[in-house]
């Protein structure tokens, strides 16, 4: 034991993957966990109300009055998380650790399974004038059809020992998967993220990655010749090559049988890459919900995603996030006569209408289970939560409090 | 980067063991800290109350109105700690970093004091059949006098270059104890802590414990020789092989005095850990009291712990724990007659008599000192601490909050 090194405090009461792979243990008891995307707002300037204290929401409510409430901080106070860091603190991995490239997650939002060995890169189509400077980044936006026409012509590509797969994502995005023995993400983008420039070289940053820079280079070279006279779109830009991260899974860890319910490809991708078996979601949380009921004997943790308010506040209009509030609360019923013996609402970010787009403020948060220890907290709000018994709190902490309340952890020591 | 153990989030804000022995300092003032074992309850379903919120308790009361309250975490939310964890944490030690063995635990618990090298494991007397498959791991749980003539029996082992002592615990149960040079308990357990199978070989960890293994296993083979023919108690097993964590002193990093006042003998085990002088505690709360009043001027610290809230929290019987939280509360006039400069009252855990067993619930906290910054808390209970300026903190932050308002510490930096 080393003292000069300060022992931190939390740090080494926090408990590790390994030790909660010790203390977990099966039972009959589910977990439901609902994310409600985007949840936490600001106060509207004539009424002084958040979204959701404006909201009518008479489940949420009922729920908060059975509950521990609080506040999470999904990384730490001043952070904005993304949708990948909000999701993985919730699911109990530490965001900053367990980082998602850009090109992992491009591919996980379009339903790409990725190997373990698997390199992906986010692309634009691009235009370039005749001396190959870059004038339109984005090639003007081109269709997704155009796009997905392109990314066709660019599985021609041949590279000798990897296989390279060109997916189209949507408008002037694609996601490029190196796919061979002994890759390496540790490369530079060649986006140089400004018009007037050339694209750069793809470049090793570190001594394993130079053969996966000369393969992206080559992959680079080879598309601008397939791509010569196809303006706008004759050159593409890539950046974020990245690997799926070495993560621990929920069954392995929790030993649960977790499942998801979400309607967007980017939730889905996050929630198999912590090891979730995905279920279909449908359109509305109608759907989701009927879901959970159908499945409900199948598996003991159920993630359960609505994205709409998050949508609504990054559209910046207060009135349609109170709109989608109200319409997940009459949603609710469903999930209330199931009466999991632990559900959480929480929210992986806010997106107050105000700002439109993420923040940095923390997300309401309730727990609601026999063994809670309710406190006086009786509305679900950013406010009322204030009040709650858990405080403000860091997200990674959700899994250990909803196994505890599930009855799902043995003890720590003698 | 190991992806094994989460990184503490607020681990770089959190004072370390050097940095406190640079600022703490000796004064007179005298700091009192009563843990209530199994402090924290659930509430009645009928009254909606916990046990610590129905008992009559005008002392505790009394103190929470001139102290600062909040909830402790001994390990973090949603983990339930054993005693150990419990206490070492409120100690100040990141109980999860300073892990006691199972063997170091029931050592402590007979007042026996390990020296620094000693290897310490838990015994089972056990049954087994002709085939020498165990057929009950308790040996249908002999008296505790049958238990002390089988130890003094396996006193006869010898192994050359180590001396073995077994110490009978009590019904089954026993310690024994390796002292020698280069031990390792980097052991696997010979119990495999079911039936119908045959004792486990006890299994080096790392090769340098490949010599402690086969002393290991000489003493179970001398042990089932000795114990041929003594049905039930056959044979033994032994698991939790482990040393006494090599842990800095509370005498060092605090420059403190310490002393404990327990009736019970593992939470004086835990106590002379972390250099506590231990005091003769009697059995009751007032036979504690009345030792703090003799030994008041010979200590600057003392540690007083009272165990009956527990114990009725694990039978399952609150209105017990009612009237043990009663029982204290009236023995405190004594205390408060004293009037120690920094007076700590709280619990190790919480023991709800709904569970019937430890559980993962913050636990109530308040100091009271001259010197606190009293808030609006008039009440020591589960919901009325959550209004506390503490708020929910981990209990590892208790001792620098005791040192500073016996104003014992200095100032960090110019």
């Amino acid at each position: 034991m080393n003292l000069t090194m300060p022992p931190s405090k939390i740090a080494n009461t926090m408990i590790g993957f390994e030790q909660m792979k010790r203390i977990s243990r099966t039972s009959p008891s589910r977990i439901v966990l609902l994310v409600i995307d985007g949840l936490g707002g600001l106060p509207d300037t004539k009424t002084g109300k958040t979204e959701l204290e404006s909201a009518k929401k008479p489940n949420l409510n009922r729920i908060a009055k059975d509950s521990i409430c609080g506040l999470i901080d999904p990384v730490s106070p001043g952070i904005t998380p993304g949708s990948a860091p909000g999701h993985l603190a919730i699911f109990g991995y530490p965001p900053v650790q367990y980082h998602i490239g850009r090109g992992v997650l491009e591919a996980l939002g379009i339903d790409v399974e990725l190997k373990p060995g698997d390199i992906a890169a986010r692309g634009n189509f691009c235009t370039v004038d005749d001396k190959g400077i870059i004038t339109h980044r984005r090639a003007g936006r081109i269709s997704t059809d155009k796009n997905t026409v392109l990314c066709r012509l660019l599985s021609d590509i041949i590279i000798e020992g990897v296989e390279a797969s060109v997916l189209p994502v949507k408008e002037h995005r694609f996601v490029v998967i190196l796919r061979g023995q002994g890759l390496s993400p540790d490369l530079s983008d060649s986006d140089p993220q400004q018009i007037g420039l050339a694209p750069k070289k793809v470049e090793a940053l570190s001594p394993q990655a130079q053969r996966t820079a000369e393969i992206a280079n080559e992959f680079v070279s080879q598309a601008s010749s397939l791509l010569q006279g196809k303006t706008p779109a004759n050159m593409v830009l890539l950046r974020g090559f990245s690997r799926r991260p070495d993560i621990p899974s929920i069954p392995e860890i929790y030993k649960l049988k977790p499942a998801a319910i979400a309607a967007y490809p980017m939730y889905r991708g996050l929630a198999r890459l912590v090891g979730m078996k995905i279920l279909p979601a449908g359109e509305t949380m109608i759907d989701e919900l009927n879901t959970l009921d159908r499945q409900y004997t199948k598996h003991d943790f159920f993630f359960i995603h609505f994205k709409t308010t998050d949508a609504r506040g990054e559209d910046g209009d207060f009135q349609a996030k109170v709109e989608a509030i109200e319409e997940l609360d009459s949603a609710l019923s469903c999930l209330l006569s199931l009466d999991p013996e632990v559900l959480v609402v929480t929210g992986d970010h806010s997106t107050p209408a105000a700002l439109a787009m993420h923040s940095w403020h923390p997300v309401p948060f309730m727990l609601k289970s026999k063994w809670c220890r309710p406190d006086n907290v009786a509305e679900f709000s950013e406010r009322a939560c204030l009040a709650g018994a858990m405080g403000r709190f860091p997200a990674t902490e959700i899994m250990s409090l909803a196994m505890a309340n599930a009855l799902k952890l043995d003890k720590l020591g003698a």
